[in-house]
């Protein structure tokens, strides 16, 4: 069994972004040599998702537009008497979701047509990072 | 190391449908040889969900009001400004999840008591499929 | 190929706990002699669920505040009509999801600084299990 590890850096500029990770998890199962197995993408941070769906503008502000509906920023949050202002960003990280796992098949992501591989960001504007894990043969 | 992939595809005849696959994994795990080992279940379509949960029929009826609650098929979605109308279910999906990874154990699905896997459709009427992978020995 | 699986079993007093079972997790791994590879670890019942996030008492409250205003207890649910008064847990088990994978990298959990890991029960005051499934080598 072959195994590989590798992080992603990031730092967004906005308290929330969405940020298309393909092409990064790609060159990650490449270098991995496995060709077939799983590759698991998690956020290492409490307060930023990975998930999957489309590479779409429009699509972005709904799911924003929704998470803000549903646990708004501005809310009170228990958590935020630790100091903390993101309440908020950990119920959004939770119905977003903490990972995904992908089956690599013959060398690459064996996705369906319109599948893209999402960072979601929820309390950014500090550096925080992505676990890819790729195990198989 | 093992594995095994297969296909399901679907073709719902209503809009939004729960169907119970069950049977179909266990089959292809059957196929897979794979004892010990892990086994994935994705939708790979980005309106649809793979989920696990009770086979009764008065939950799917409450899955899907709670789902049409809280994104229903009627509101804005900026994402329907490309022609698409099924905003809502990318919403819808991603509430419900992408994926399931259950534990092989003894060539079996090791589950408890109740669970059933099920792949949601929340925009149907169109040939979808569902990615089965079997990783183990 | 290594594998290795253990069962945790819990009877929570109230309804509804949310209970770090990281310590549990990582002596399942060590037991496993895993190096590299993943664990997986899932509700086995589906009115709990699995998730990772910070153990906070704040943030558990939030959580709970946030699952019961969206699926409150006491709504109408058709789930109910067969006797059981547990609709709600089966839709908060959505939300936060049934399940984890964790990679295992030099034979510990492979976590950002604040990850921990989860047990969500919605429906207690009974005997209920957690399935810890490892693979690698």
């Amino acid at each position: 069994m072959k195994s590989y590890r590798e992080e992603l850096w990031f730092e967004t500029t906005s308290r929330r972004a969405y940020l298309n990770i393909t092409p990064q998890v790609e060159a990650a199962v490449k270098k991995s040599g496995v060709r077939e197995g799983l590759v698991l993408v998690n956020a290492m941070h409490i307060t930023a998702s990975v998930y999957i769906n489309d590479d779409e503008p429009g699509l972005l502000h709904d799911y924003d537009e929704f998470l803000e509906r549903i646990a708004p920023h501005e809310a009170r949050y228990r958590h935020n008497d630790t100091g903390e202002d993101n309440g908020d960003a950990h119920v959004k990280r939770q119905i977003m979701g903490r990972e995904i796992v992908v089956a690599v098949t013959g060398g690459k992501l064996d996705f369906g047509p319109w599948e893209q591989i999402f960072y979601g960001e929820f309390d950014g504007r500090r550096r925080k990072r992505v676990l890819i894990k790729v195990i198989g043969e």
